[in-house]
């Protein structure tokens, strides 16, 4: 019995070195080298080639290496009634919270605008904050730990979620109805969206419309929540005056692409939070046992929400 | 009886809005136009002429119009045992503490790296977060504020404070004995000191001989705590890799200094935090009743220690 990683853009050295030091009896291989296919019991896997997972006839649960699914879910062959597991980790949680509060922080207390005072030699002390609303888009695990450390920063903060969620102590608004209030009331929109088919495309020219002038907008989900055309049409227009993209419709980012040029967008490759192997593998384990033993698992995707 | 502000830098237009709002029985008088000095009960300033207080033979107290009180101090002609007080304000902590914040998360989630990748169109996404240990030299109302706040981002955090003190939960290193140990524990050391005569030029040479390799610098207290030129040597020496500063020797900074070249270092022209008047008035009524009934005064400044 064995785990296959298929795992073709990443780097998975420390993802082995920690599987042998922390479960030395189990059996983990690295995709196209699986020498037994028939023996994989889980796939652990990162944007895996489409169809490969039909390889393995015994496979009793694949498993996201990230928090998102999209990456799977996109596979047209996936074997049929294989339940499909993500990570849930706290450091991962702790890690996209901080890098989120440095780009709500650089808009509110203005360093891009100090950073080209800078290379101009200009002093000005006039406003020195602007006053902000976070709107987290997609009040889940991630979210929520996002929200209640702005509270602690004394930052107002509002969630949205597609289904009614009540949430102690954070408010939040949900439902196309109500997407309208809850885009008048902020001037910093995050989306911790999952990616599927109803939220591919979202941060778009109709959303951008109905956004407070001078928005900053903070995507850290996945590239393709945003219609990049739409998001230089928002900045000419002066609706979207900053923003943080970590993920992009095309990663790496083309040399020749115009946000390299905007000196309203600040670009990060694809590092807001990046999953800890120490923590991922024992959730990988503790649920392949449960499947092994034909018990519930964690963090089980929903087939019918896509995440 | 009658207030006097004396602020030649300041531009004072929204304390005489407050004041006049929240305290109409008061008679508040600006600097130099004083009609009848022998009324001033209470000096309320900012960086005030030398000498000008000797005019007032009725005054009971002088208050500092923000925290520090250095440019009070430094007037060798004060009034011989009128009690000088500060401005204690919640919002300023909270204004400071995010700043500080901004700076401390800029360096950890390396954002200063990111913008300059992003001018030279590259896409790296090795080692995206340096860990961090801040270090808090001075640890009064506003490193408290700040240290609570770093704890509850998961960032670790160490005070040190010229005499022993113990806070709850805060680690603090404390005297002369102590500075090497604290300083060799961090790689970001953020300076909250007041300004007397034992901490101006405390950022020396010597000191930063003492840091580990590619620490991190935060001004926000007063700009003669720092020797600039040692700054320079710092960097040059591969000891400060980033310094963020809020202050300087002189303000504003000279159109031709080192800095606005340097690549290492940031520069926001002294708005860390800027004293709230509709925080700050009510303290200075409420001690200037205890002065007119002879009763103790808040936040009183110590003589004997220069804050």
């Amino acid at each position: 019995m064995s785990i296959a990683i298929i795992a073709p853009p990443r780097n998975v050295d420390s993802w082995l070195i920690h599987f042998t030091e922390l479960y030395p009896g189990e059996t983990v291989e690295v995709w196209p080298n699986i020498t037994k296919p028939d023996e994989v019991e889980c796939a652990l896997v990162w944007y895996h080639p489409e169809g490969c997972l039909q390889d393995f006839p015994n496979l009793k649960m694949i498993c996201s290496m990230g928090a998102g699914v999209d990456h799977i879910m996109r596979d047209h062959a996936l074997p049929v009634g294989i339940p499909i597991t993500r990570i849930v980790d706290d450091l991962l949680a702790k890690s996209m919270t901080r890098y989120i509060i440095t780009c709500i922080l650089n808009f509110h207390r203005r360093f891009l605008k100090y950073a080209k005072d800078k290379k101009e030699r200009v002093w000005d002390m006039k406003n020195p904050e602007i006053d902000v609303k976070v709107g987290i888009l997609g009040i889940g695990q991630l979210g929520q730990d996002l929200a209640r450390k702005l509270q602690l920063l004394d930052i107002d903060v509002i969630g949205f979620s597609r289904g009614a969620k009540s949430i102690d102590n954070i408010p939040t608004l949900h439902g196309e109805n109500e997407m309208d209030e809850f885009l008048s009331q902020i001037n910093i929109l995050v989306c911790l969206l999952p990616l599927t088919k109803e939220t591919e495309g979202i941060l778009n020219r109709d959303l951008f419309r109905k956004m407070n002038k001078n928005t900053c907008l903070i995507n850290v989900a996945r590239g393709k929540h945003l219609i990049e055309n739409d998001l230089i049409w928002a900045i000419e227009n002066e609706i979207i005056s900053e923003a943080y993209l970590d993920v992009f419709n095309e990663e790496p980012l083309d040399i020749r692409h115009p946000f390299w040029n905007k000196r309203e967008v600040f670009i990060t490759p694809h590092i807001a939070s990046v999953t800890n192997p120490l923590a991922a593998i024992p959730q990988v384990i503790n649920n392949l046992n449960n499947a092994r033993h034909n018990k519930p698992l964690s963090h089980q995707v929903d087939m019918s929400k896509g995440y």
